[in-house]
């Protein structure tokens, strides 16, 4: 009798869980706002016709065009062609770092960097994420911190909420889904711990 | 005695294996057609110099080039810049769904595609492979579905064949190599079952 | 006593590992030069607006550009559309062998292909890494060689110093740290022995 009562509880949690299902048609972005919309709207353009084209831009010219949507950038940015950045009024890049080719800055939230930071071709800073536990599909986005001396490693991705603790490194084609503790080496999806960084001097 | 003819056999058996290397110069598409030449020439184009483009080509131009080469295109398809669609004519997308930006659909097979189904920027959906244990290459497609309410998470990749069922996920960077059960979340290369897909409501 | 002692040695040890941090502004290329500045210039348009471009350019000017530039390329060369290759000078491909669409040729190092290779979609040949145990994060850069008959699976990673042994199979999304022995295939991230590959005939 017990048993069957148990079954028949099992099941109605479960119809009950699976009655809602999701509904892309009710997605807002609710009272998140990227920026203002000529900001937005300016900077799609420079992003996909000068960032992210395949044209050798000085260096010098694509920090520019980044500090005057807003970004903080520090000295000797080495920026490379083919990069994707959503919203330079929500990053923070330190001094002396550098961005690989294709790298896909996808800042809907913060993004912040420090000094001598290494993010390598290919790599994928996502702080965009979805709550899948509700029918409407809402934002779940999270800030991405990577501290001095981190290198992403090529083809690389970034999780939302992820921070990189000082010279930590993931490896290449990894996926960070949690904190990386500073100092150490981690690689695979998700990435795991792999060794510590020891430097030679 | 048994034991040296066992291993003559072994060797025998591995020098045939081994005889038979891969040339590609014999492979050919076999009977397989992508569609007429007309379409696929033509389709190339709008692919590549529309859909792929950067430029922010309003949602309902696209969903109405893609029903005009055969797809079947549902209500309020969101389709970010920069996709790539080999075939049209072998696509079919219910309602309400999302394409993110850089997706990638490699259809020469058939992708079916439910009601709210959510394929993040940077996906790739695979139909194409290879029969690599002959010498000639030959095409082994498979056609893939992902029912309704799926969500295929940024940078990853459904193999051939494969069918994701309701509401199933793959996480950022997985590679789905088999079905994905429905209302299961799955990560990993190859990706493998994480937990339930519960929703909060 | 001595648990103390030991204590301070290990803190004065790591005090000193952890004094010397990446500094990206002392970097330099050291002797190594990619190639003459004029042929390095010259071809970084050639591989954007050609090479990398979405017209169909035909096969075989794609080869000639490669061969006058430096390359040995062999017969049949199938190279779809969108393919990078950093510096042809240090390319050479066998005979039948193919590139897929989005394959991304990385060769600051040689990178050596034999025959009936096939270089599948999005696929990246990484021969640039750098020494990360040291503050300037000088150049470690390896030579790729993939033998007759291998198969690099669509966004897999080979990285450098890697050679895959003839005949051996790199899965969808995978990323080779280390060599692939002959007739063998791996997968996943590191990529690890799946099983072996056996020829039908």
């Amino acid at each position: 009798m017990i048993q069957e009562i148990t079954t028949i509880r099992q099941d109605t949690a479960a119809e009950k869980t699976r009655r809602a299902t999701t509904d892309l048609s009710r997605f807002s972005a609710g009272d998140y706002v990227a920026g203002p919309k000529w900001k937005v709207l300016i900077w799609y353009f420079i992003n996909y016709y000068i960032m992210n084209s395949a044209f050798p831009w000085p260096y010098g010219l694509k920090s520019r065009l980044l500090r005057l949507f807003g970004a903080k950038v520090g000295r000797g940015l080495v920026i490379k062609a083919k990069v994707r950045i959503k919203n330079p009024w929500r990053l923070s890049i330190g001094d002396h770092c550098w961005i690989g080719e294709e790298v896909w800055i996808d800042n809907l939230e913060d993004v912040t960097i420090g000094d001598h930071v290494c993010i390598s071709q290919g790599a994928l800073l996502l702080t965009g994420n979805h709550d899948y536990t509700l029918p409407d599909f809402p934002y779940r986005l999270g800030k991405i911190t990577l501290e001095d001396g981190v290198w992403i490693g090529a083809r690389s991705v970034v999780c939302p909420g992820v921070t990189c603790g000082s010279h930590a490194i993931l490896t290449v084609n990894s996926t960070a889904t949690k904190h990386l503790e500073a100092w150490r080496i981690y690689g695979g999806n998700p990435a795991a711990f792999v060794r510590e960084r020891v430097m030679k001097i």
